[in-house]
């Protein structure tokens, strides 16, 4: 099993470790230590080695930090870990604040007095951290110190940083090669007058080279920074253990390879016009550039790695019709069970883990799957532990968020099924949620637009209803690499405009605390729009559906969907059956004809 | 009549005078000149006094400008303009240009050498433009110039400034005594510890101090400036002549009356900070104020005059009764006689006016009648001359767009209607821009969303055919004010949150170029959404509909809409027999009953 299921702290051990701490901030001469969940690449997921804020604190969701000051150790976390943090820290000695509701510099200047001095780690904070926390603390009279990592010094047992493989992403999946990457990029580059782009997101670095590697979990990207010259050469910094022959030889001559303890010196030797990304460099980075004029801009990679190349497509449609077999297996075999009584949530994630390792190409689940049912439905980022593992009491809704990481493709789908009875109002609420993904996948749109401005279209349904969801409806996704990937998004804060090869999630939802939570999702890609007799004479784009499995046709109340939308649903399931009729069998494949028939 | 039907400007009119221009040019050593369409006022209209840029050019257009230099006078207008100003300027003379694709700086930095000093009227351009044209200019070694302005130095018979009476608007309507409202927005100005904020907004001034004025056509508003200091109290600066004893009365001691050339120097006297909005003080104002500390800011009276009281509601929705019986009647004749063939879109024009003119609440049209039949539908903002007059050949679709100024309300109203036999296709476009509008009309959103975020609710349908408009969808209204107001809007540069009270237009439309336009178009109005069984708790907004009006049935493809959609309109229709049949008699009576009959 990739997933785990143990609790993976102690609240605990969390006072005596921050005791230690405070002896290093007062030996520091400092009035307090920040202390981040990121690790220097700024990722979702980071290395046991980098997991400072949990070894802390008990806390491990995946976003917030501690502040810890003489008399409180605040933790801020956002509306997702509102509840969990509350049982996962000891709360007569840490204090969970409402973040970004609270922001970090008010809070210090609220707690501190003129003149404290707050250290920090400045690889663990970005450019574009750092500068808004000075413009509140600076004029305040608050300090902000760099410092070596204080955490690292008590943390007796820390793990070693890893030193997964690396391998190189076959140029059939890929669809362009890492030299031509390079050369394209490092045109921009000439154009802008750049003489080099420092890279430290991991999967900037991995898309670049056409290398995945190995080094945290759900994520196949490698521990690594990168130098792209104005020349298309790069310097890549990376332990020499990492890297095979074999990968020696597919890097080539024009790829320099050096330990990470060289980025500092190569760093502090650039010169020129040298740009970063503020929004992820550590602070740490820009201290190095002494002799280089510093220039800001978005990464280079993010825009050209979104827009995924046909080979890209190609690979991530074969990785979603073996997935879509293995969640028609999962979800024949859940009908069955689920009204018996006796599952539990636990159960029911490993089942699907289990469906999913019989395929070769799998190489992890691309995040730890959501199985909530009931109640637990309502918490958006539920993740089953020993400790809270209920039981699916038929009738329940039962919702089910997963995804794999598969050589060719990245997968991340969504299905909320009945157990059971269900009711009118349950049946009413799914609709309308599937109205509105329905509404995306339909959506055509003028060549411009962004995430924001489609948005409205896969909630209107709710909103006439009075309901709504507090998340966005889409995210980007990697072709095997970050389940999350920007910046392309659909909600209130996409706005980057939408381009042919972006993939993205389309997953409305419905949450009703205490009761249920409902969530229907398919990846989409976007593709110019076919042509239409009488259309303008404008370019458009529209959506293409990635994912093929059954939506669950007993919680659909068909009276509530446009003959159109009935349509539409008639389609898919239809589109479903001739994908995988071939690929499921037995049982399943009798499953699938009748979750696949007409509404 | 309201509306004129005459070519107001000739081209060769043109040319002797930008001849005496650059005369004048030359003598005050400069190397150009600036002639914006703008007043000090800066709003959609102006008096024939400040009708510089048509006496200078010959184009009448809402916006543009001209920048006379020594080889080439550029004329610069938008997209709505571009065959306009062909047809109304010398083309020998003056150069049209494509604004804003191409800039003004730009252009100027390109036609001039370094050290080009152009010439501007200081009370003509706002803050904000002058920022942005001096940093381009500034760096490219192109002098700006403030000066007099050298158009009135050769316009030998300038109409002189308008002196129209200003009238006391009832408290009945405004729903808020002045006293109030300058009580209101005084303690917010000492909450942000400003002395004193100037007001150069005509509809702001009328706003605030319930006044409405005459000076300029269509838009019911005085040419005044107004500073509101901390105290409440306002410093009122128009002539004397257009201020009635009533007026005084209404006014009181703590509005202080002052002729317009007194406006300088009390801002040279006015001390503190001083609050002023960039994006509509003209520069002068800035340069005046020498002893203050300039703070910019929106106009304060922006938001609370968006925000419609409860009896200004109260107002619209009467003027929009009495408005829809006079449409009714229009609609009615024009069904009897357009097909018959003889009608002119000019004796359409004035048939409407006649209708609204039998209203002894009626005070003005509220913009121009668009009444385009054929091919000209689709010219988004065509108003008919003696020169294009067309004759509504029957079985062309005619679009009239118009509104009026009533006492209690302004309205504005878009109607396409059928002439005779009507295309499929034709059809099917109509019927994809109601469904936009009926999209928007059912709306309901959470609270905080903004124009832009709704917008695409009003497009998805014709989107989806591949077809599109190249306008907004809605625009803020006032009551009994200008018919275009900000700050609301519903369209992609709309970011201003939708808050109960806002009026604004629904209008989506469609244009097949040389063939014909569509657009519906009704007002609304923001309320709290009504309670719903099942709903979040969660504060959500909705639209409430003002006009009351039959939509076209002819025109609609009954199959193309959904059941819920045939709801809203049958729903609509009756509501609208259920508010006017005691207001419509005889043939329109009749026509009233047909026209709302369920589809």
């Amino acid at each position: 099993m990739f997933q785990s299921f143990d609790a993976p702290t102690r609240p605990e051990d969390g006072p005596p470790r921050l005791a230690l701490l405070r002896t290093e901030i007062a030996a520091a001469g400092l009035d307090g230590f920040l202390v981040p969940r990121a690790d220097v690449h700024q990722g979702e997921y980071v290395a046991a080695h980098d997991d400072r804020l949990a070894w802390l604190t008990g806390f491990t969701g995946s976003a917030g930090f501690c502040a810890v000051l003489d008399g409180i150790a605040g933790v801020f976390v956002d509306g997702r870990y509102r509840l969990q943090v509350r049982t996962q820290v000891d709360l007569d000695h840490f204090t969970p604040v409402a973040w970004p509701g609270t922001k970090l510099g008010d809070w210090l200047v609220a707690q501190l007095p003129e003149g404290g001095q707050i250290g920090f780690d400045p690889r663990l904070h970005t450019v574009e951290e750092l500068r808004k926390l000075s413009a509140r603390c600076g004029p305040a009279g608050i300090g902000l110190v760099p410092t070596a990592n204080l955490i690292d010094r008590i943390w007796a047992d820390q793990p070693a940083p890893p030193l997964g493989q690396i391998a190189a992403h076959p140029l059939e999946l890929a669809g362009q090669s890492h030299e031509a990457k390079r050369a394209t990029l490092a045109e921009a580059l000439r154009d802008d007058d750049i003489a080099a782009n420092v890279l430290t997101l991991p999967d900037s670095i991995a898309w670049l080279l056409n290398i995945r590697g190995s080094d945290i979990p759900r994520n196949p990207v490698p521990h690594a920074f990168a130098m792209l010259h104005g020349d298309g050469s790069v310097d890549l910094f990376c332990a020499a253990a990492k890297v095979s022959t074999e990968l020696h030889r597919h890097l080539g001559t024009s790829v320099r390879l050096a330990e990470p303890e060289a980025f500092g010196p190569a760093l502090q030797a650039l010169t020129g016009r040298v740009r970063i990304d503020p929004s992820s460099a550590p602070v740490w980075v820009a201290e190095q550039l002494k002799l280089a004029e510093i220039v800001e801009g978005r990464d280079p990679c993010l825009l050209p790695k979104a827009r995924k190349t046909a080979a890209e497509i190609a690979g991530m449609e074969a990785a979603h019709l073996r997935d879509g077999a293995a969640m028609c297996r999962f979800l024949a075999w859940l009908d069955a069970e689920a009204p018996k009584g006796g599952l539990t949530e636990i159960a029911v994630v490993r089942r699907l883990e289990q469906e999913r390792r019989q395929d070769p190409m799998l190489r992890d689940i691309s995040f730890d799957t959501i199985a909530g049912t009931g109640p637990h439905g309502a918490i958006v980022h539920y993740r089953v532990t020993e400790a809270t593992d209920r039981a699916v009491t038929p009738g329940e809704l039962l919702l089910i968020d997963s995804g794999a990481q598969y050589l060719d493709g990245t997968t991340d789908i969504t299905r909320t099924v009945a157990t059971g009875p269900v009711t009118d109002e349950q049946r009413a609420c799914f609709t309308r949620v599937l109205k509105g993904m329905i509404a995306l996948s339909q959506a055509r749109w003028p060549k411009g637009l962004a995430g924001r401005d489609l948005d409205p279209l896969a909630r209107i349904a709710l909103w006439r209803a009075g309901q709504d969801y507090d998340h966005g409806t889409g995210h980007g996704v990697g072709a095997y690499l970050s389940v999350h990937e920007g910046p392309q998004r659909i909600s209130r804060l996409g706005e980057v405009a939408l381009d042919p090869g972006m993939v993205l999630s389309n997953e409305p939802g419905y949450y009703r605390e205490g009761e249920f939570g409902i969530r229907i999702e398919n990846l989409i890609h976007v593709v110019p729009a076919p042509a239409l007799p009488g259309a303008d004479d404008r370019p458009m784009l529209a959506f293409r559906t990635l994912t093929w499995v059954p939506i669950d046709r007993r919680l659909i109340e068909p009276s509530l969907l446009s003959a159109d939308e009935r349509t539409w649903l008639d389609i898919y399931h239809a589109a479903v059956r001739d994908r995988l009729s071939e690929r499921v069998e037995g049982a399943a494949g009798l499953w699938l004809d009748a979750a696949t028939a007409p509404l």
